[in-house]
C-alpha cells in the first residue's frame, strides 16, 4: 500500500501495469492531469477524505492511496558478479531504508541485499520515503553469511564494508564491481560478517571541535560512499 | 527539551553546563555508569516510567529526558567570511534537519544559516536525529536574501546553489571559503535568491534506467556536496 499524493503520481506515470487498485478522492483525480483514456485504464475507486483518513496509515491521510503489486526478484550472484551493489546489514529505520533506496537510483545501482533482519521494504514509511525509487530497484532479503562467503570467490570483486577507522574512502582504491555493506545504525557490520570484507573503508571525519561524534546517519554515509565509487568510474 | 538514552548521555558527558534538568528513570540512572560526583552535581529528577509517558513527546517514552538552555548566537558576516557554511532555505523536515546538522558536524562545518521558514531546530524530532550534533553547531535564523545580499561583497567567497542541472560538483570549481545554499525538498531554492548564487552546482545522476527520479532527499544531497568540498581541501 503506498501513500502520498506525489508518489502515487509517479507509479501512475511509470508503472500502471503494477496498480492493482487506486484509492483517490475526487480532487485530487481532477489535479492529476489525467486523460480519459488514462482514466477509464486505471483501478480508480473515489473515496471522500473521511474514508481516506479511515484507510490510510498516516496521521494526516492523503489524497491518493495505490495498491500495488510486490514484486518477487531472483537473486543471482551471476548478476551481482558484474555491478556495484549495496547489502545492507540489519538497517532498521525505514526512513534511512527509503532514503538509501533512492540513493541507490539515483547512482544507477540496480540491487539492494538486505539481511532478514532489516526493516521490510514494504513499510509505509520506506515506501514514502524511497519516492517512487522502490519500483526501479531490486530488493532482496537473504542470509547475507552464505551469499558473501560465495561473493568471496569472486576474482576482481571488492567486498568492502564501513568502519570507523579504515581505510580513507578518499583514496581507497575502489573496484566498480563490488558489494559496499552498511552496517546496523548503532551497532555496525555483525561480526558474523566481519571475515568476509575484504577492504574496510571510512569516510573521514573532518571535526576540528573537541567534541567527539558516533558517527554518520547511514543513510548520509551510504550516499557519500556510493558518490565517492561513482566518480571515479566517470 | 531533548529526549532519547543516548542522546542524553551524549548532552552529560560534552554539556553538562547546559542542563537545565535531567528526568531521569530510576533504572537509567543505574546502568549510566555515573560516579556519585557526577550524579550530586547534575539536577537529577528521578520519575517512573509512567511519569516519563506523561512528559515525553514521543510515542515510546524513553528513559532520560533533558531540559538544557537553547544557545542565542550572534551571526557575524565576518566569521562567515573565513569558512565554508550551510545555507538552508526553507528546509522544513525535521529529520532532513537533524541529519544535516549532523553531517555539518562531521565535516566540521561551523554555522548553519536557516530562513525563517525552515523547521525550528529545537523541534523534538530534529533534537533526536541531530544525535548532539545540535550542542556543536550554530544554528542561526534570519532573512537570507539580505544575508547572502552582503556575502556577494566578498572577494573569493564562493555561493553555490544547488540545482538539478549545472556544473557537475565533481568537477567545478570548489573555494574553501563559501556558502553552500540548499533549497527546499519539493521546490528547490526560491527564486528571489537566484541572484546572489554564483555558482550552480549538481549532482551528476548515474542513472541508466528509463525511468526519472525527482531528486536526492536533500540530507543525502548535502552530505555528498559537504564529502566533495572536504575532500578537495585535503
Amino acid at each position: 500500500m503506498v501513500e502520498g499524493d506525489k508518489i502515487v503520481s509517479e507509479i501512475i506515470k511509470q508503472e500502471p501495469a503494477r496498480i492493482e487498485q487506486l484509492f483517490l478522492t475526487a480532487n485530487w483525480l481532477k489535479r492529476s492531469g489525467l486523460s480519459s483514456g488514462q482514466k477509464s485504464a486505471l483501478p480508480i475507486i473515489i473515496l471522500k477524505p473521511g474514508e481516506m483518513e479511515r484507510i490510510s496509515s498516516f496521521r494526516s491521510p492523503p489524497e491518493a492511496i495505490a495498491l500495488i503489486q510486490i514484486p518477487h526478484y531472483k537473486l543471482k550472484v551471476d548478476e551481482i558478479a558484474g555491478k556495484l551493489s549495496l547489502v545492507l546489514d540489519k538497517v532498521q529505520d525505514p526512513g534511512n531504508l527509503g532514503n538509501i533506496i533512492r540513493i541507490a537510483d539515483w547512482f544507477g545501482i540496480d540491487n539492494i541485499i538486505c539481511s532478514a533482519d532489516c526493516a521490510d521494504c514494504f513499510n509505509p514509511k520506506v515506501l514514502q520515503s524511497s519516492m517512487g525509487s522502490i519500483m526501479r530497484i531490486r530488493i532482496h532479503y537473504t542470509g547475507l553469511g552464505i551469499l558473501l562467503q560465495k561473493l568471496t570467490q569472486l576474482p576482481e570483486f571488492g567486498i568492502y564494508g564501513t568502519f570507523p577507522q579504515a581505510s580513507d574512502i578518499y583514496t581507497a582504491d575502489l573496484l566498480p564491481k563490488g558489494i559496499i555493506v552498511m552496517g546496523n545504525e548503532s551497532k555496525g557490520i555483525t561480526s558474523e560478517l566481519l571475515p568476509f570484507i575484504r577492504e574496510r573503508i571510512s569516510i573521514p571525519c573532518f571535526l576540528h571541535r573537541s567534541g567527539k561524534i558516533d558517527s554518520l546517519n547511514v543513510a548520509a554515509a551510504t550516499a557519500i560512499i556510493c558518490s565517492e565509487f561513482m566518480r571515479r568510474r566517470r
